[in-house]
């Protein structure tokens, strides 16, 4: 009965390799997260439907895993969606429970859940895989991690001012360079739809507005013709599509365009204070960029707007992002809960860090030192060093049979396992080891101490 | 729309500090793991149905979550099943996939995928989660996480003497004095079930014997017959039941029992070489013992098999277990892979030190020092030294608004951060900070430099 073994598509086995990079990146990022101040939380990998349902969209409902009822769950099915077949509608009938499809939901779930026992403001930072029924392609998987950071319960600036920070302590730590963090601000997109005539159509608007750098300024034009936008308002718009130079000369622009809009000028202002803040504090290796066309998740979005592009050398799209959102908690009856977050896109950071050849050599390092086998009484002397060895954070190990010593040094070799030790007979009698190096292949006979000062 | 938020039952949300303890166990069985030569995989959450299905018994089959497919899954419903409303025999043709139920079993498919990948023999150690349909009770639960470190490709019994010094160094970092590791072995269990003339009972047999501690030796004997062991088989057991003393008298008296049994003699060769490795080698804190009646997953363990209690002082089930089993990935259609290997039961332990008051106090320590907010002007002043601090790697934050300062200190203090700064017109003009120690209520006027070496 052998089967021939696979995983589903869109999931992925993460070899030991694998996992250590990644866990470079998961645990630089937490280290961040904490020294900002943020406090880790869990939620489970599942959570009721109701919880998940109708919160991203049909899109998204199509998108959530379903788990399916234990037992006779045909007992309770819904019996005209059973007779008539109809798939979507049976579903709730035979499955109560969905798996995580982002970190968000279940965060404003557990804020609502547990407020009594939260001390708001509230930082929280979750790492945690999310999974969605997408197709699987190039770079997009159906199981992959989140690495999120949110305050709730306060809507002081100085927390969009904290996440630019946070985004430039990761990336330095991670050494990546000429990385650029995009801004916007919810309420220039409504300023500007309100000058231009066009409130009513502030999605269309931005959508097409979204793909200025894809399509070119008159394919813009057009799409917003053919959406309904008038000639008069487009035209209005011109200033906006030759917007460049510094932070400061395009809020300029911004404000003469926005001059009549309330909305508008306040989210110049709000930007303006945050740009202000960061010039004073300074960033280490990325670069605050305005840009009036970043609209993602616009319908979630209250005020800043952040999204996070690779260096320019590495065709990839953005590697996090996020926001401000005023009503985070509001599905589940709780009020008035300003949050605001950003996320780090893991496996984009990965490939990144990857091509440019970033991770750091000693990410590969496993075990230290290999312990060659000689039989059951050198094997005996040797683990007992090996304890010593273990107990002063060395990473360390016996092969585990007396097999041909060529190949215990393969097997070195293969694992790149950087020492050798050779013990036999004469070591034995004078307590020393050989101690055999794999790159330089040089060998000296040393006490257990100058093993110790050796290896670490 | 406002809903009740909650959770499904048997799973759970983890708190900032829950999290905290939680990860300070992972971390301290993880660094074992890594110092004793072992390398980290993970394997997807959920795996293809066929390989999980068949593999965990009957009742393992039914205690599998199961992922409903996505679209229009009615469309292949298996018709049969589907007009007879049977659910058992309608789950394969709407359910292709399974939340993973164990480690083993995906690691097993792991390694027969990745086979020429792997450099044998294949230490490896997962810590993820696992779900099971199980009805929640104390201490049980419905996602719930793994701790594994198993060997494949080996059957040296150098592995076992390993295994044994990892339970020692990690209850030893944890801190956790008077673990007892029980051992035991297949080969002495069937030996047993041989001399007795109940070979074709030994499940039977064992799970009697299992029942030893707690239902007494005449109720064992008594369900022993029951099964069909005869009365003279029974007889001769006698010794077994008053085995005690050190684990080289009980060597002696099942040596006399097994006498007759090849397999039985084998068995005590194995547990011989083991605990004299060990003896050798010493333990730090855990204490060895051999258990005759240890029979925990008899179909699957061929050789050693592990049980860790915790103190006795604790009421609380086992905290660990493993075993050898000759044929891991045979399911999978590679033969001869001898695998061992220990797994540690994270929510026990939890609760075993929880119990035993032994988590670190720093575990709680989460931001060193908040910075309370007067304004703006005070505010970027502060943002500027918390920039310093955090790069010195000091967990440090300001109060998102210049909020009233009773306010500022009870958050202060509601969250346990132990220092807090003042910075007014006058620490600006004078470049200083107000560092106040929560605990002792003292405060100083510090410079940048003082400030860092006070809170490091």
């Amino acid at each position: 009965m052998a089967q021939k073994p696979s995983i589903p598509k869109g999931t992925r086995d993460f070899t030991p390799i694998e996992v250590a990079k990644r866990n470079y990146i998961f645990n630089t990022i937490r280290g961040a997260f904490e020294t900002f101040g943020f406090q880790p939380i869990e939620t489970p990998s599942f959570e009721n439907s109701e919880t998940l349902m109708g919160k991203y969209g049909d899109e998204g409902d199509r998108l959530i895993f379903k788990i399916l009822n234990s037992g006779d769950y045909l007992s309770k099915a819904n019996t005209e969606a059973y007779n008539t077949k109809d798939s979507n509608k049976l579903t709730s009938s035979i499955s109560e429970k969905a798996l995580r499809y982002d970190l968000t939901v279940p965060f404003a779930r557990y804020v609502v859940q547990h407020q009594n026992e939260i001390e708001f403001p509230f930082k929280r930072y979750q790492i945690q895989p999310v999974w969605r029924a997408d197709r699987p392609q190039k770079g997009r998987f159906r199981e992959f991690y989140q690495c999120d950071a949110d305050v709730v319960g306060s809507d002081s600036l100085w927390q969009e001012v904290e996440f630019i920070q946070l985004y430039d302590t990761v990336f330095k730590a991670l050494k990546l360079e000429g990385v650029t963090i995009k801004i916007n601000n919810r309420k220039i997109l409504s300023g500007i739809a309100e000058v231009i005539g066009a409130s009513n159509k502030l999605i269309d608007f931005t959508v097409a507005l979204d793909k200025l750098d894809k399509i070119g300024e008159e394919k813009v034009k057009e799409e917003m013709l053919s959406k309904g936008i008038s000639q008069d308002g487009i035209s209005k718009l011109q200033p906006l599509f030759s917007l460049s130079g510094s932070f400061e000369s395009q809020m300029e622009s911004l404000r003469t365009i926005l001059a009549t809009s309330k909305d508008g000028l306040k989210g110049i202002e709000e930007l303006a204070f945050i740009n202000l803040a960061i010039s004073e504090l300074g960033l280490t290796t990325a670069t605050l960029q305005l840009d009036v066309t970043l609209a993602r998740g616009l319908n979630y979005y209250t005020g800043a707007i952040f999204e996070v592009s690779a260096p320019q050398e590495v065709k990839i799209g953005s590697i996090g992002g996020g926001g401000r959102y005023d009503d985070l908690t509001g599905i589940f009856g709780m009020k008035d809960m300003s949050g605001v977050g950003i996320s780090f896109g893991l496996d984009r950071i990965y490939l990144v860090l990857e091509e440019l050849n970033l991770f750091p050599e000693t990410v590969n390092k496993s075990v230290e030192v290999l312990f060659i086998n000689f039989g059951d009484k050198e094997a005996l002397f040797s683990l007992k060093a090996i304890k010593v060895l273990r107990e002063a954070g060395i990473n360390a190990e016996l092969y585990p049979e007396a097999a041909k010593m060529k190949k215990q040094m393969t097997h070195a070799n293969r694992r790149n396992i950087p020492f050798v030790v050779l013990v036999g007979e004469e070591e034995i009698t004078s307590s020393t080891y050989t101690l055999k190096d794999m790159t330089l292949g040089e060998q000296y006979k040393v006490s257990l101490q100058d093993l110790i000062s050796k290896l670490k």
